[in-house]
């Protein structure tokens, strides 16, 4: 097992998405740098949420005008509309911006309108104009929520989320995220659809978001690995997830902490591609940004391949 | 993957172990009370610990005397040293005390005498002479600790795992438990441990205690049933394990929660034997008694095959 794996960091977006306090701009610029720096190559920036609607991103231009840009790194924007896409293009042609903008479905009808406030049918028109608009422009990200379970409709049909994946393919995407938005997935469902996925798209890098809403958001991701899947998402200290959306609003749902990830890969012998020390410190920064100790146990406890070599030399 | 696994409880010894204040008698007994009803069969019910040493359970022989005794449940107490395994006997020879006794041993030296205070031959000798008191009174728990990898010396030769198991057969025991006590697993290392001890003891259970210190412990405990261990060290809402004990004395370490654990194996459709509302019951009971949210993410946001079936019917 010696595949080579691409952690995509969503802090900076997905991560900070539900913080209550505005995180200025100078220090979200100075974690996405660590986050270059640790060696990231895929990294959540902002989104172009409506400021209103979604405050922490009201700095989604200022703040992709003074990202610094490096060969071989893609930032990428939320879209969650045409308005946000024609943001994004009006930066690109500004000649800054995200390389990458994502574009969201649900898997489930009741889900698409409480999260997307639209039908699936109607959100998938959506995403087309979208995308047309779009083209040529980012590298097109598909999303695909709830796929592992709804907690408005119970269970999803695989085959639903194997057919988006296609339509989200056809209409020229990059990369496809399945998520586990309420950490509805097992490891069980987790390998059988990845398994199915990961074959049925090579032209797709075919991306796992699990949730720890439920603490199997390691095991999922370990699933979905041994099913062939090499890239996963995930958030510095376990943060954002959406935190109203289990069950009817009861609850909290987060992201795989990073860390227990890059842990979980280290361990494993899997090559992350990052320098884990740089890791840890990015990690640090983090906690540092938002002010309180974060949910990542390897950001407390230490990776354990460094605990063993440290003893090892002792 | 439908066999039966067994879920061993081990808030009630492992998990208070380290708690500042004394958990009153009564309390303890209700909340094993909510263990049993909940279906659960093996117990961790206290230690024979020096009162001085561990005040958590200076009420161990109290407790044991007032515990309802049901057929086909059996409670444990960890027995540290001779003395302690001569309390039991004590207990037992009054009509009362525990159905399983642990034994502990180290697979590093250096762990050894940090936690048992005796090197690994001298810690064997006081085994073999526990057992030898033990005999026939009580089943017998061998207990093999940082069986993948040592805060002090690093890497553990797995066969000197399988040689420790062996040599608890060889004294008697029904059990071998292999724990993870720093939180240095990993899945496919748990894999392969388990993989080799299950088929190789087929006299003995093996059970897995993992901890979740870097976040892995269900992706560790998923790998464990993935090679054929059907038995498993859990505590409700992750308390205990050895807070200290991480490297050096920095962090903190603590037991896979039995409440994602359950949520794992009903997911997976794998029978525990358990009541589900009972195990969500106890669990909020434990939460009661220490008076604050503990670890589990399932506590929280409730098993994912309730949330799917309530969805259903709405």
């Amino acid at each position: 097992m010696n595949d080579r794996v691409s952690i995509n960091e969503c802090f900076a977006r997905d991560g900070l998405q539900h913080e209550s306090a505005f995180v200025p701009t100078a220090k979200k610029l100075a974690v996405l740098a660590s986050f270059t720096g640790a060696g990231f190559r895929r990294i959540e920036a902002t989104s172009y949420s409506h400021p209103k609607q979604v405050p922490a991103f009201t700095d989604a231009s200022e703040l992709l005008s003074a990202l610094p840009r490096r060969e071989g790194i893609s930032f990428k924007a939320t879209c969650p509309n045409q308005k946000a896409v024609q943001r994004a293009l009006a930066d690109a042609e500004a000649g800054y911006g995200a390389d990458e903008i994502s574009l969201l479905t649900s898997a489930s009808n009741s889900h698409s309108q409480v999260n997307l406030r639209a039908s699936r049918l109607e959100q998938w028109q959506k995403v087309e104009e979208m995308a047309a608009i779009a083209a040529g422009n980012f590298t097109l990200v598909g999303v695909v929520s709830v796929a592992f379970g709804c907690p408005f409709e119970g269970a999803i049909d695989p085959q639903i989320v194997i057919d988006d994946v296609a339509r989200f393919r056809d209409l020229g995407a990059g990369y496809v995220t399945i998520g586990d938005t309420t950490g509805l997935a097992d490891p069980a469902a987790a390998k059988r659809l990845f398994a199915e996925l990961v074959p049925a798209f090579p032209e797709l890098t075919i991306v796992a978001h699990f949730h720890d809403t439920r603490g199997l958001g390691i095991a999922n991701i370990m699933a979905a690995y041994e099913a062939g899947c090499r890239s996963f998402d995930s958030a510095m200290g376990g943060v954002g997830g959406h935190p109203n959306m289990i069950h009817y609003g009861s609850g909290s749902t987060g992201n795989v902490a990073t860390e227990d990830t890059v842990n979980l890969f280290d361990s494993l012998g899997v090559d992350t591609g990052l320098d884990l020390d740089a890791v840890m410190e990015a990690s640090a920064e983090c906690e540092s940004i938002l002010g309180r100790t974060l949910l990542s146990k390897t950001a407390r406890a230490g990776l354990a391949n460094t605990i063993l070599r440290e003893a090892d030399v002792a």
